[in-house]
C-alpha cells in the first residue's frame, strides 16, 4: 500500500476489491480496457468475480489481518458490498492505506439510523423515523403516524431483507420477539404511499469533482429490483430535483466512487429511501446505455482519474434483472433469448449457480420508445430464465 | 471436443482461442457478460490475453499435438491470428473437432495468391496479379502495367510487412535476391492510385445468416492503420457496394465469425485489398460505437447463436490506434489523456510492453461531427502515447 493518497504514476495502479460478487465482476470488465490492475478478495474461488480473473486472494472480509494483507498488495481498496467491518477499514486507513469510499462514507450505507439522522440534520427529505429499541417505540410512533409502519434492521439488510411492513401491534410484537435473541437493532419509519421509485447515481472524485447519471425509475417486486428505466418517465423538474439530491448526498457523505441514492416519489415529493456507496443495480443499464458505465466511472473516481460522460446512448434504455427460476442453467435458452431481443439486447450473466429468486444476471435493451424497449428487455429476460409469463 | 457441430446446450460452451494477443483479449472481454467460457492457447504467460484470464494453456500454434490437446478441452476453437498450421486445423476437424472459421476459410487469409485467384474466378474486383517465382515474372508484368508494381509475400504478411512497392528493375532484383534463401514465395500486383481505403466487417453463422457493419474508412500510414472513421465519409452508393462485396466474400469463403474485407477506392471503383477471417483492427470502433461489438458477434457466430444489431450508437465514431513511442509506460499520461477526450473517449489498452511503433491499444470516440470527433480521438491518443504532434 502506498502511503500517499495518489497511486504511483509510472505504472498502472492496482485496485483491490473486497468481495467477489457481480459488482466486482463488472468492475473487472471495466478495468481491463483501462489498463487498471485488479485484485479481488474472495471467500470462495467459485464466486462471480473470482471466476474471471487470475488475481484472486481467498479470505474473509471480517478478518482484519486478511484485509490488511490484501490492502498491502493494492494501491487503492474499494468494495463490492457493505458487509465489511468498519474498524478494519479504519485500521487500514490509519496505516496509510487508501480505502475508497472510506470508512466515514461507508457508515452512511451500513448504519441506517446514523444515515437518517445525519440527512435529517442536513435538511434532506427523509421519511419520519425513530430508533426502536423496544416495543414501546412502536406504540409512540404509530400514535403519531398510524398503521402500517415500516420496521428496518439498522444494519445489514438488502434486497428487501431486513425490512418489514407492520400492520398492527400483533405483527410488531412478533417481530420484536423474533429478533430478541439476535443482535438486530430495529428502527421505525413512516410508511408512505409510493407512486414511483427513483434512483440517481453520482460518481465523485476525492477532490469533489463529480458526474451525475440520468435519474432512473426502478420497478420493484417484493423488495427486489426487477426493472430499471432510463431516463425515469417523470417530469423533468422532478428528475432535476432527484439528481440534485443525489449530488447533495454525495457531497455530504464524502463519497468517492459511485454513490447510489434511492428515492420514493410520493405525489410531487421526493423522499430518500436508501443509499449505497458503490456501483448499484440501478446503474447496470449504464454498461450498454451510457457513454461511460458506472463501473468505469467508479474505477476512475477511486483512482482520482478524470470522469467520463454520463450521456445516454439511446432515447430509452431498459434493464431487466434475471432472477433464477427452477432451471439449473440459463445455457439452453440463450439462443432463444437473443432472438427475442432483436434488434438488440445485451445479456450480462454473473456466472452464478441458478437458485430460485437469486439475481443471476441482467439484460439491457436500447430503443426509441419506452413500451417497445421495455417489452423487448422483459421478453428476453423471461426467455432466458425460463419464466412463464 | 464434442463430435457434433453444435456445442452442448445444458451448460455454457467453452470457446478456445488459438493465440493470446489483443484480439483474444477483447474476445474474452466480450465473452464474460455472455456467460461463455474462454480458454486461450498462449505462447507466453505475459501475452495480452493471458494476463486477464485464469484459463491459459501454454503451447505453440505450430505444434499439432498442442493444438489437438487444446481443442479437446474446448467446444469450438477460433483464432486470434492466421499464423496457424492449416494441416493441424484440418486434423482437428477430421477428428470431429469444430474449428471456426475452418481451414478452408482460413486459407483465403493465409494464401494471397489462392485468394486472388479464387476471387478473380468468382468475378470479384481485384487488382491484376501474377505469381512471381522468378524475376522474369516482373519483367512480363511491368511490360503490361508499367512501374511501380507491388510485390507481396504470398503468406505471412501483415501491417505492411511482406508488401513492397518496387519502382524499377533494380529494386525488384534486390528484393528477389533478399528472399532467395528463404521460403518466401512472391506475387505481383498492379499498383493503383488509392483515393480511400475502406473496410467492411461481416459476422456470419455456419448456416449462412449474417449481419454487416457500416463500411468504414481506414487511414493508413506506412502500411499501419492509424485511424478508422465510421461510417466511411463516402457516397452511400459506394458504401452499399462495399458492404455487398464484403457479404459476397463472406459467402464465397464460407466464413464463420467475423470476416473483414479491406478495399481500395480508386475513383468510383472498389478493388479488394486484403481479407482477414477474424475480428480486425478496422472493427475496434464497434466496442463502444455499435449496438453489438465485433467481438461479441464473432463469439455469437462461432457458437451459432443469433447475431446482434450492428447499428451505430452515434452519428460518428472514430478509432485511433495507440502506437508505442519512446515512453516505457502509458500510465503517467492516463489522466491527461482522459481529460483530452472530454466529453468522452474510451481507451482500450492491451497490457503490452511499449515498443516504438507497436500497437499497444486504441481509443474510441463518439460524436456528432467528423472533424470534432476525429480531433478528440487523435488528441487523446497523442496524449496517451506521449507523441508530440
Amino acid at each position: 500500500m502506498t502511503s500517499s493518497t495518489t497511486p504511483a504514476t509510472d505504472r498502472f495502479p492496482v485496485v483491490g476489491i473486497i468481495g467477489a460478487g457481480q459488482l466486482a465482476r463488472m468492475m473487472i470488465q471495466a478495468a481491463i480496457p483501462l489498463g487498471i490492475g485488479v485484485r479481488v478478495l474472495a471467500e470462495h474461488a467459485t464466486e462471480s468475480a473470482a471466476l474471471i480473473t487470475p488475481n484472486v486472494d481467498l479470505g474473509s472480509p471480517d478478518d482484519a489481518a486478511a484485509l490488511r494483507d490484501f490492502a498491502s498488495r493494492c494501491d487503492v481498496v474499494t468494495l463490492d458490498h457493505e458487509l465489511v467491518d468498519l474498524d478494519a477499514l479504519v485500521a487500514i486507513e490509519e496505516a496509510g492505506g487508501v480505502v475508497r469510499p472510506g470508512a466515514t462514507t461507508l457508515r452512511y450505507a451500513k448504519d441506517k439510523l446514523y444515515q437518517r439522522s445525519a440527512f435529517q440534520r442536513a435538511g434532506l427529505p427523509v421519511p419520519d423515523f425513530v430508533d426502536a429499541p423496544t416495543l414501546d417505540a412502536v406504540e409512540a410512533f404509530t400514535a403519531r403516524h398510524g398503521w402500517p409502519v415500516v420496521a428496518k434492521s439498522q444494519t445489514g439488510g438488502y434486497d428487501g431483507r431486513g425490512v418489514w411492513v407492520l400492520h398492527d401491534l400483533d405483527e410488531a410484537r412478533a417481530l420484536f420477539a423474533s429478533v430478541a435473541d439476535s443482535n438486530v437493532a430495529l428502527m421505525l419509519e413512516q410508511w408512505v404511499r409510493i407512486d414511483h421509485e427513483i434512483a440517481v447515481l453520482v460518481a465523485r472524485r476525492p477532490g469533489g469533482e463529480f458526474v451525475t447519471y440520468p435519474a432512473v425509475e426502478t420497478v420493484q417486486r417484493d423488495g427486489i429490483c426487477h426493472e430499471v428505466i432510463a431516463p425515469a418517465p417523470i417530469a423533468p423538474e422532478i428528475a432535476a430535483r432527484a439528481r440534485d439530491l443525489g449530488e447533495q448526498i454525495a457531497a455530504l457523505t464524502g463519497a468517492v466512487g459511485i454513490i447510489a441514492t434511492e428515492l420514493f416519489l410520493v405525489g410531487d415529493e421526493l423522499l430518500i429511501n436508501e443509499v449505497a456507496t458503490r456501483p448499484h443495480n440501478s446503474g447496470h443499464f449504464t454498461i450498454d446505455g451510457c457513454a461511460t458505465s458506472q463501473f468505469a466511472n467508479h474505477l476512475r473516481a477511486v483512482l482520482d482519474w478524470p470522469l467520463g460522460s454520463t450521456d445516454l446512448l439511446a432515447p430509452v434504455v431498459v434493464m431487466a434483472n434475471l432472477l433464477g427460476e427452477d432451471h439449473a442453467s440459463l445455457a439452453p435458452r440463450m439462443r432463444h433469448a437473443l432472438l427475442a431481443g432483436a434488434p438488440g439486447v445485451h445479456p450480462h450473466l454473473y456466472g452464478k449457480d441458478v437458485r430460485p429468486g437469486r439475481k443471476i444476471g441482467h439484460v439491457n435493451a436500447l430503443g426509441d420508445t419506452l413500451d417497445e424497449t421495455r417489452a423487448r428487455a422483459a421478453q428476453a429476460a423471461a426467455r432466458l430464465t425460463g419464466r412463464t409469463p
